[in-house]
């Protein structure tokens, strides 16, 4: 294994592109970090793929993470992480985070034994099991009541996040957690806080779980538990997606306006 | 080249499943032939993704069906068809036929040189500009008014075929047409016969133009001008997808019940 320094980067890879909004917070809690993200565009979405095609996805992407000598690994995809984090951890010995544990804590440390918290995800996601499993492992009480919502990943890669088409899916989806007295919902995908202003604005009553801003701190306190943080610099941004798409054109600058430092198109087969 | 004989299959690839409506009509009309159809489930949708993708993606899938001796291969994907038809006429003898031009030979037949031809397709199709240029090609007259519709195929893939979500997004796509004019609707990608009775009921007026059914007779006058045509016995059916999701198990029963001899997971990453 190369030598693991503070001035690696962080790799962080998504399906697609929703993994933005993972990156954004660690960038603003770590400004001085170099990133490296890898959004898989060419074979998005993932969330109503079968578990051994998304853990065959991951592992590429972790392999050519590793090429650039990453000094931890974020699986900022909630699908990825439910099916593949442990099978990543096997392959190196750098700090590998999922976006699921975080959201959890977050959980955990907010609401009440007694509250009922309501997990949006994609289909993979919750067939995985993945969340309850957690819960446990993390001893929250709290009761977990899931809802697939597999059409929301291709309204907003589509930039659909507000409107009355959006507005009716996310009706069609939260409703029935309404009826089972939600109170906390998990956005278990992290395309997901794309719409948190719409459902803000729809069921107020939700007190909403973003696991971006979670997923940052449990970073952070790693890298600072390794010694692996860096004190200081400017970070460098490398984007690398597998299709250039229209979408892809399209949200970067959304993002990181003027901030990216490469920006470019990598073939997985090759590695 | 391997001998090509009436007894060989006719392949069939898709991005997804939608282009088991074509696959459908196909078998209708040729019932005693050998079939093998490839659907690309571990990365649809195709629709969004670049032309580079996409050629590579339909070349892996052709490489896959001239390994099986294929006698002829239906581009059954109007994406592939706009981006990869040449490119894989180049890899091959055999009969390569698309979706566009029958399409298109459909409204050049029916409808009058003055006639408003509306065209929906995924974004893919629209930005190739292989519509119009087919259209001009075969002499066609009659003007083209497209629009891209980039959520149909989540929705068919998710199940969406009626209800309120799905009448909305079709009268957001479909509104635009109506104010322009549009009498004859192309049906430019192979999922949307799946929403022909939606649009059917929506739009009474418009006389719709599905290329699955003129695709399977201009094969068929193909493989008769070639003397390729099996002219007896019970057809075989493989169908093959790079990956088995849970839209796979639910669609395929929909489509061939008790018809299909193969049905099974490949890996294209091997050819």
């Amino acid at each position: 294994m190369a030598q693991v320094a503070p001035e690696n980067s962080i790799g962080v890879f998504d399906s697609g592109l929703g993994g933005l909004t993972v990156l954004r917070e660690i960038h603003r809690l770590l400004p001085q970090e170099n990133l490296i993200y890898f959004g898989d565009t060419a074979r998005v979405p993932y969330g109503n793929k079968s578990a051994a095609t998304v853990i065959r996805y991951s592992k590429e992407i972790v392999q050519f993470l590793l090429a650039r000598n990453v000094k931890a690994i974020v699986v900022a995809c909630n699908t990825a992480s439910s099916y593949a984090l442990e099978t990543i951890k096997q392959m190196t010995d750098v700090p590998v985070i999922g976006v699921i544990d975080p959201a959890l804590r977050a959980l955990v440390r907010t609401a009440s034994p007694q509250a009922i918290a309501g997990l949006i995800a994609t289909r993979g996601t919750i067939q995985s099991g993945a969340y309850p499993a957690a819960l446990q492992r993390l001893g929250g009480k709290q009761k977990l009541v899931t809802q697939p919502c597999p059409l929301l990943v291709p309204l907003i890669e589509e930039g659909y996040t507000e409107g009355l088409v959006c507005e009716l899916i996310v009706r069609d989806y939260l409703e029935p957690l309404v009826r089972q007295g939600v109170g906390y919902l998990i956005l278990g995908c992290t395309h997901y806080p794309l719409l948190a202003p719409l459902i803000r604005r729809l069921y107020p009553q939700f007190h909403l779980i973003d696991s971006a801003e979670e997923t940052a701190h449990e970073l952070a306190a790693v890298l600072a538990n390794a010694s692996l943080n860096r004190k200081e610099g400017t970070a460098r941004i490398e984007l690398y997606v597998s299709d250039m798409t229209e979408s892809v054109r399209m949200l970067k600058d959304r993002f990181f306006a003027g901030k990216v430092d490469i920006f470019t198109e990598a073939q997985l087969a090759e590695y």
